[in-house]
């Protein structure tokens, strides 16, 4: 193991963070927000020597001896360093970014402000609040803004910004332990090039995002905490009601709308931008998430019809909470705890489904179920014909065997992490509902469950052991398990072969 | 497809069905049972009418000039065959198996009727039935019987008594198709022969266990029809409160262990009388089985302690719904129902679990469960170091890679199936334990599941719709899913190829 380049890319981490607090200070300075501000300025000041620290302490000798010690790190980085850089460093960040709340007093213990902070960064959105209103405004935005950092990955934006490397092979480990999905489209040959372009598309629609809200007459605070929450496919809010606070169906369809695309894989958006629109739409991944929306959607708003004044009402409202939940979002404009049983099965379907890989969102992804069925409906072919042979496609390219391999891989792990998970929270003996959506929403980084932690709900009746427990779904969840798993595994660590 | 070879299967398995009849015709007329005496009489003479109908229309005309008519079928058959024969074979024996109950009276509706019938020829033990002690001897031990002709399978029963075939290659696809796990073990390379040793021990097995039970004190008819569904692992009981009934740790304790021997891999019995026990008893299966058994039993213990007035009832009562869910035999001596949470979901992870391969029992099997997790573990390897190269090894002996993938797309398969069906179910509008656990528990083919379909509960609340969904659950997971799904796949029936 590389110990040094693991210690290097973290310290580069805490730096960028560091960073990425400062504009929660500012608003704690200008709001005269006094416990905030030492909250964030003492964040800053620890992120960043702990950050220097490491830089100066992992980085080459050589290069150091050249005046450029933080820009490059010169030794090998392989798979295995590429997955504890990305699970250790999504770890300390979040250990870091908990802080705030602590010093501040928003939250008053360590391990709810760490719930809190992994919920943000994993844009899982499970909150330990009841109370989420009186917060201070620089809490409320460094809680939102958390989200938008953790949507796109904070790797992804070292990769983006920093002049790391000059080869693409040591850091595209990196990238792929913290992209979504069953495989890394390379946008550009250059990895940093590629980095770049998703982070420009992920700041262009935010920005067209808060626009649109702010026609809608959202007030501008309102609309970048929110345009963050959905950018991130997150899902906190700043109003206790969540979205339901804002009595306004076009606020309401436009947050469903960009939910919607928050949830689709950046690259369409790339092919639509080089104008390979054509190509785009001919991605089946987006097709089947478009349909999955579109029936459940319609399916949701028969079911629950009784339940409103009239069709559009309904449809409006299952739209909302299908895109919100498909997309890992957990946004609520209506609490769907009380929504009729098979709503509610369909909506915790949704959850396990996902978004499409390479999106903002989690779940196992859309992709991963294509591949799922694709494979089944091959090997059902071979059952009753043993001699042909057939290959997967998808999208018109057959599809290596271990790509699908990767995917069965990923879905076995997926279920012992769920099973695993559920039994330790079924210790607190609340009911199956609550036990077993608090675990899969927490894995799938959406928010809320049913039960308990529907979206009128929270996760503060937990103990400290659920707590940890969901804490680690939603980091596992976010970096799509491996990167987690392999971080405590024995062989991980033995030996430097 | 060849119809023909189909029809013949099937005409031979009604014959069979109507000899299966006879013993509770005789007990319906030695106890004067006359509504049950003409439901027995009059489902003999229709089985045997429409068998020897098949028989006769689809025999080899060569043959029936030789006068052998019923005995070898001339014809080809191929995977496909296989799969409908089996698929179809176990719909039609349940649907003339169910009319006792229905022309008796026993039962009112003919859709309970069926799902009582499927319930019990694929050993599930799940009831519409609130009332059981009232019903007529012969009727309940028809409804017992069901569990011992399904547990080891009425095709392997034919291949067993009826000399079919010459060659093993054409009723293998037979075999295959109906027994459990992800590969099937040839004792000896005699197909036929193989099915007399898994019945020999089976008969044998059964009368060992009605000894025991009548040493205890049990009586004769409670001790053969208990036997039946415990060696089924069924779990239909003759008295209301199931083996609560029987208030003896003795009684209760044998068929705990009974339970626990038929959901051991039956060639580990057969090794066992061939004088290679050493060999048995390495099995990597057996072993899994027999520690997940252990530490589940421990574990609810400890758990469900303050419940009980000592550890040693706590033990007693924990081994054995730990023994009866994991085997998926489905009987019970407490209601678990009422068990902390912890205990309910780790019994509801033993549900799908399930027993050994080759056994009795339902659910994925434990050897599925080893072959995942060393599949995993072997993918989570080549992660770290991508160039090593290590093949799947159970038992000593490498797996091939086929077989792997066979168990992935299994679980895929199963997966899709029970979210599906939760969907269905979910209709009802009963709560998310209700739902989940009744899919659950018919698919594994255990009988209880918690909230409303607990171990006192029953299924007669259902609606059609669900009854119907349930009953496809129980025959899609007694018969490993591809042969029910491949019966309704539109490429089966696609041309002659």
């Amino acid at each position: 193991m590389n110990i040094k380049a693991i210690g290097f890319y973290i310290g580069h981490i805490l730096r960028i963070e560091g960073i990425l607090l400062v504009p929660a200070l500012l608003i704690a300075a200008y709001r005269q927000e006094v416990a905030s501000f030492h909250g964030f300025g003492i964040t800053i000041l620890a992120v960043l020597a702990v950050g220097m620290l490491l830089l100066f302490l992992c980085s080459n000798r050589g290069n150091l001896r050249e005046g450029k010690w933080s820009s490059h790190f010169g030794g090998e980085i392989r798979a295995k360093e590429g997955f504890v850089i990305t699970s250790l460093g999504w770890i300390v960040l979040s250990l870091f970014g908990a802080l705030p709340f602590y010093i501040s007093g928003a939250i008053p213990k360590y391990i709810d402000c760490w719930f809190e902070t992994v919920s943000g960064f994993t844009t899982t959105g499970a909150t330990i609040l009841s109370e989420i209103e009186t917060l201070p405004m620089s809490i409320l935005y460094w809680r939102s803004f958390t989200h938008w950092i953790g949507g796109m990955g904070v790797l992804v934006f070292l990769l983006a910004i920093v002049p790391m490397s000059k080869g693409t092979g040591e850091t595209f480990h990196l990238l792929r332990a913290e992209s979504p999905g069953p495989s890394v489209g390379k946008l550009t040959p250059r990895l940093r090039h590629t980095a770049r372009i998703l982070y420009l598309i992920y700041v262009a629609l935010t920005v067209i995002m808060v626009v649109f809200l702010l026609v809608g007459g959202m007030p501008l605070f309102d609309s970048i905490t929110t345009a963050f929450g959905t950018a991130g496919t997150g899902g906190f809010a700043i109003k206790n009601a969540s979205i339901a606070a804002y009595d306004s169906a076009y606020l309401q369809i436009v947050i469903g709308v960009f939910m919607l695309i928050f949830g689709i894989n950046f690259n369409v958006f790339y092919l639509v931008l080089v104008g390979r629109a054509a190509q785009a739409f001919k991605s089946e991944e987006l097709r089947l998430y478009l349909g999955i929306i579109g029936v459940s959607t319609l399916a949701i708003s028969l079911n629950v019809l009784p339940m409103f004044s009239n069709f559009w009402d309904a449809l409006h409202h299952s739209f909302f909470q299908v895109s919100s939940i498909i997309t890992t979002t957990g946004f609520a404009t209506v609490d769907f705890n009380l929504w009729p049983e098979f709503s509610r099965m369909l909506l915790v379907l949704l959850t396990v489904i996902g978004a499409c890989a390479g999106s903002t969102g989690g779940g196992i992804k859309v992709a991963r179920v294509v591949i799922l069925w694709k494979a089944l409906k091959s090997d059902m072919q071979k059952m009753l014909r043993p001699r042909t042979v057939k290959a997967v496609c998808v999208d018109g390219k057959i599809l290596d065997d271990h790509v699908i391999k990767g995917v069965f891989s990923y879905m076995t792990a997926f279920v012992f992490v769920v099973l695993v998970s559920i039994l330790l929270v079924s210790f607190e003996n609340f009911d199956m509902e609550t036990t077993v959506t608090a675990v899969i929403t927490c894995i799938s980084n959406v928010g809320p469950g049913l039960g308990m932690v529907g979206p009128t709900g929270n996760f503060s009746a937990f103990s400290v052991l659920s707590k940890l427990v969901l804490t680690a779904d939603m980091l596992i969840g976010r970096l799509e398990i491996f990167p987690m798993l392999l971080l405590f595994s024995a062989s991980t660590w033995k030996s430097r072969t």
